[in-house]
């Protein structure tokens, strides 16, 4: 159940997802996925992942299973309100346990039909209120579903909704701080720096932090994590001594990436290119305001995800036909009709046509073929010009982003982001 | 191991997914899905799913394990040249089979390493040609790993390469041909319908549901699916006689819920609303431009995700700073005084001021607090006034959402297009 090796025992884990849906190939199992790395970072060692049907027989085996595996058991799905929703009762069941009413629950789920203005909460919704007699509650920020934790024997069952946003914030901090309080002294953490970098492929980013790093990296290792917008590589150490020394070996890997990532790396809590462009804005006292063709709306939509970004974003236009960049952000016609609307000027002139109009300091332009139709010979699908302005300063880049439409239009809107930041990081 | 019912035998498929980057939360396990679903679509009931780490016990296990719950045992991964790919061996020694070169695979690899113009192949490669003795080869079209078909006692045992395309072009069509071969007589393919809603919440889509349908079903299964968006609801019928039965029952089910679920029922063949909205717009002849505040770009995001969307949309404003609404949208600012930002009068002048501006006959303003900050006891976070206008005439609503400041900002944006769609459809 426990896992020996040279630094000692680590607690082992096993997953168990729930879901017709799972196994009619439906859903990607993204929680599964999700939900081991979070347990691995913490130092568990997950040795199992099981997906059972929405039947009570199959779940009971399932994790039944499960619990013969590890010592620490999470099962995700099936908590909701319909009757297609098993996992509570096969539990109880498998345990011996009765099912009671929580009353604070059930108070929160009266509450949230009331607030939602429910005049009578449908039927269902109240079995949500029952837990396996003994278990602790983990509120659920997002529903009525909640996080139960049962312990039986030496062993502790989880069980988090289905939903991946609701499992994800059940798991973190709530559920994340009892395990660590439970296994305290066992667990042997994994200590992780994320080095987020974007408008660098993959393989040149590798080789050059291979090369920048050497084979005198100590216990530092490395995975490169590619996603839409960029890649992020994460630094990894088990801290086997003291933490002190894993830290000193991930400072150390961490500055010596700094030195050669350059303008390709930038820093962010969320991760996301969008906080970093919105620290950079406020902390340069500049309002923001865009402009886009082929990313239609997408760099707004990113900018605004980040809470309190109107105290440096104006606003923007998606100026998807020729006749609103014309007629709403000035865009001449003469350029439009002897360039293209895919053009260097046409870029310029949608950035400085929207920060003049908006009355921002800083501006963004972006126009392009998201394909995927609409290329042609010169402009083959992929093709984008995206432009950034300060104080009227401005700059433009080509670039032919590869991949599907959702791919060029991430990557456009990212590139075009990371260009607005190094006018920022420069002045 | 089959699953007996009132309409015959099916036979039943268990996955095992091999891989310790799986269990580490490094790589979601896409291969489940995948196979999971074509193995539904084939008619094979898919009962069970397991992952394990790379060790040779623990895949020997996970295997044994699924030979006594399926039939039909489907391993991925583990295949390849490295000493972590241990399926090959685990599984011949769990059937006491021995390995044996196959010599047409051998040539093939060693033609494979001329062709690639390695001088000398790598150490692993040809352990690559080591097959269980007895088992039929299908050929890997992208690489050396090819997949392996043995017959144990009444089961099959499938071992698949862990590429996702190598897993994909090795399934179909070689080993699926093998499959319709052996199960050819037993197979039922089950019937799936898809019907998409939006604007209701799940219990209460449910209870509707429920009641509609009652217990007069016939062999039609439900499963309830909620996405950021809204609900997908899955309506199932194992053809288990000929498929007119099937789709009779099911044409009647689906009728019953178009009955029942009114405007909140959209069709798409991607499921996404955006795409029933480009649809109508297009029917419609009309042209669509969109005001957003709190959803910051994310409406014409949705639209734009969808290819060819330049044929309907002209494109939007961003109005996340009033003075953009008064100044772009031409929103009075009086107005804006007396009622506030958050409320029906600006989002109606909101959709009435860019259909204005862009000249389109549609219109969308969207106007709310997204949060977590900005809200008050008036208007408290998830507060929304989102409006539609057709030709002129103009409808507004006005939400509370739950949820996070995405999920606000999300049901916020597809509210507002249900409306837009809801009213295309009455015209």
């Amino acid at each position: 159940l426990t896992e020996r090796s040279a630094e000692g025992e680590y607690p082992s884990a096993a997953i168990v997802s729930v879901g017709d849906e799972l196994l009619l190939g439906h859903t990607v199992n993204t929680n599964g996925s999700w939900l081991a790395g979070r347990l691995s970072g913490l130092g568990l060692h997950v040795v199992h992942q099981i997906t059972t049907r929405d039947h009570p027989s199959e779940i009971r085996d399932g994790v039944s299973r499960a619990l013969d595996l590890a010592e620490n058991v999470f099962v995700t799905g099936g908590l909701g309100p319909t009757p297609d929703d098993l996992t509570r009762d096969a539990v109880a069941e498998l345990l011996g346990l009765p099912l009671e009413t929580d009353s604070h629950l059930l108070e929160r789920i009266r509450d949230r039909s009331r607030s939602l203005a429910v005049a009578k909460p449908p039927p269902g919704v109240e079995r949500m209120a029952l837990v396996p007699s003994g278990a602790t509650v983990i509120a659920n920020p997002h529903g009525a579903a909640p996080g139960l934790l049962v312990e039986t024997g030496s062993k502790l069952l989880a069980l988090l909704p289905g939903i991946p946003r609701e499992m994800r914030d059940v798991f973190a901090p709530g559920m994340e701080a009892f395990l660590l309080k439970r296994l305290s002294g066992r667990l042997q953490p994994v200590l992780h720096r994320m080095v987020h970098t974007a408008g660098i492929p993959e393989s040149r980013l590798a080789e050059r932090i291979e090369e920048a790093l050497g084979s005198d990296r100590g216990p530092v290792s490395l995975a490169y994590l590619p996603h839409a917008g960029g890649v992020r590589v994460r630094l990894s150490v088990r801290a086997w001594d003291t933490k002190k020394d894993a830290d000193a070996w991930l400072d150390r890997a961490e500055a010596r990436l700094a030195a050669v990532l350059g303008p390709y790396r930038y820093e962010a809590r969320s991760g996301h290119l969008a906080e970093a462009v919105g620290e950079a804005l406020r902390a340069s006292g500049r309002m923001l305001a865009v402009a886009e063709s082929c990313t239609g709306g997408l760099i707004s939509k990113l900018i605004t995800d980040q809470a309190g970004s109107s105290a440096y974003f104006l606003g923007g236009v998606v100026a998807y036909a020729n006749s609103v960049k014309v007629g709403v952000l000035g865009v001449p016609e003469s350029v439009l009709d002897e360039k293209g609307a895919v053009s260097e000027e046409v870029a310029l002139a949608m950035a400085r046509g929207v920060s003049d109009r908006f009355g921002s300091g800083a501006g963004i332009g972006v126009t392009g073929v998201a394909g995927p139709t609409g290329g042609t010979e010169d402009k083959p699908a992929g093709t984008v010009w995206y432009a950034a302005v300060l104080d009227g300063v401005a700059r433009a880049r080509r670039a032919r982003f590869p991949g599907d439409r959702e791919a060029v239009r991430t990557r456009a809107g990212w590139a075009a982001m990371l260009l607005l930041l190094q006018m920022l990081e420069e002045t």
